[in-house]
């Protein structure tokens, strides 16, 4: 079983300890364009993690549209120190809205690699769901399932190591692991 | 309400005050190849915008085409000290135009990137309308509704907190929220 | 009238005066694959712009192919000091080419933003046109007119002014701006 | 015979040789949203490389997606000091997944750039087969092939020389060098 | 003739004379993955070329696949100080492959620009020819025509110039210029 003996990375080095440590921040940054308050359901699920505003806080920002993310998210990294940035946006259903979607996908990409700090890309795309109230449940579930998984990545890698190729999802049902036999 | 008591991210803090501040700087950038003369339009609604010539000022530029934008956007900030630019284009309706447009997003965002600044990526589609006098509506109202975008980013980033998540639109009238009941 | 009173940026500020000013440069790089001399008629419309050899001089360089032309362009500005180059190539018709057109763009795009200096990409896709004296009229309207934008960059920015929003082409007709009623 | 009278590459300069030479590291990453352990199923492959454990050790990481890998990659690299990266994920079958696919690719390769260092990607699409034994398969042979390829370039470079041009695949049969004659 | 009394780019400016003159380097990538050794063509095109172990010399890797040429090629260029690489691979006929290919080209062409080096990329797609004598031509040929091409822009950029515009290929037959009249 190599990999329960390989050396596994601590995710949480950037914290540091001691009575002037710095409370680790939580980058939430949503937009005026979709159709649901994906950065309050964010908020919400942080809220109830453990030590919220205790050893981390959050620092939120709403810009234009999902195009604009990712130079917010960045300037929530590099000006407003956040060692994490949960960036949510809804593109719609038009060929053109996918374009765009593809364009603010890759700004999101870059910016992680041009700060060496993660950035869980959000997206719900208008037409994942003809029914509003389902459509709702995916904003929710979705926007939560990573706030979740972001305090994970900072505080609880384990969380994230046990589930490893297990076919998690977020905003509908876990796929699961393949049944081989 | 977590996201309500989550520190906000003062986005003004590019401003210095004093007696010797120097105006805040925004650029617009437009094109020859346009159809309607986006970068007017822009300058007509930063010009009733509050502290017009007073607290900020604009510096226009016109390049060939929307591939030239990225670029002038990037010198109105690193040379020209802007603060945020306004980058208006109208990519036309044939399939390699679609790439072009593609292209030139691209380089808006990467633009972004490289100088931590918003641009706001402001693009009319030749085909969004077949009447010319509608398109004529769209080419000015999201020039004009960026324009104020623009504005609230450095000066007023409450007025973007407070429509976070509401579907609000350039070009076309918002899509409002999902009505969930 | 907002946009006549900005500040217009000067985009001749690279210039130095005086008895040693160095010329200005400007680099024209073109292929061996395209089926029209390109780099040749961009020179020709360069030699009839006022100061040819006086306040500017051309630097020319031929590459393999239209994907060669980025790290050309690139060269041709950081080690020969070009302060703007025409960037000049003939995508194919097959969907291959087309594919190659596309990482060629953002090749030029992103050199564009690694030095802040404008690259003009002229390409002509060889399916523009099926007559090829229509093509080769093409070729040569629109590698004329970028050279001409390009001295117009560079020392008469007015030119680009007040052609703002006005439709304008290189290779076909000018559109034009809109009729709005 | 030029190619084999040409220098060669010796890929394991970066190793320190002495009493107090540190282990080689070789990362691993995979995701929650895999069907498959595969990162199991490639640190089980360097488990029976020579030297593990004395002359390299593995260190490894899971993230929530595929989208998540490149960063991961990034800072296995820049901040655990890893030579090589076995990045491992399972793009879905819808076409917004053949898009994120791309996306999370191109961060890779970017990743690798930025830091001068290989990245493996190695990327099993959901939709590869229709029978689970048959993917699991692919998932399994395709992990460990890369595993042993990053141990390869590592340290038996001549491994891969021998191999150009011959076809090698990872998940399915060898293609084999094309029959001439 | 403007364009023949411009000032020509010496792309030789980067090799040394004197006794002391350190060998140019040009660098030769390829993979397992390829169904035909395009690097042994490209060397045995090198090794009749003027020079050939006197003036410059050869360094060649091989890596597991198309995606990692890029980053190899990054590395021949900035630790092995190769002045020019020559990238040679062969993506394959599924639409996953096209994507890749797009991937892998976008490395390269990015590889160039981090570096200011050319790398001439060189792919044959496994679906350009049914017959395998003719793909195997095609390989071979283009092969041998992008290592002439390497050679040329290091040593005799004039072979370039004097076919601008020419419609030249590697592959197959060259297009020629277009007939006006």
């Amino acid at each position: 079983m190599a990999k329960k003996n390989s050396e596994k990375k601590d995710a949480t080095k950037k914290q540091k300890k001691g009575p002037k440590a710095r409370k680790v921040r939580i980058g939430v940054v949503d937009t005026m364009f979709a159709r649901y308050d994906m950065g309050q359901a964010a908020c919400d699920e942080l809220a109830i993690c453990p030590g919220y505003n205790k050893t981390f806080k959050v620092i939120t920002q709403t810009v234009p549209g999902f195009k604009d993310l990712a130079v917010a998210a960045l300037n929530l990294i590099e000006e407003d120190g956040c060692s994490i940035v949960i960036a949510l946006g809804m593109p719609g259903s038009a060929p053109i809205d996918k374009q765009c979607a593809h364009e603010a996908a890759q700004g999101i990409m870059q910016a992680q690699l041009f700060t060496g700090t993660p950035i869980l890309e959000v997206f719900v795309h208008e037409d994942e769901a003809s029914d509003p109230k389902v459509l709702a449940s995916v904003f929710e579930n979705r926007s939560r399932k990573h706030a979740r998984n972001a305090y994970w990545m900072l505080f609880e890698p384990e969380q994230l190591r046990r589930r490893a190729g297990q076919g998690i999802r977020q905003g509908f049902d876990d796929a699961g692991p393949l049944q081989l036999k």
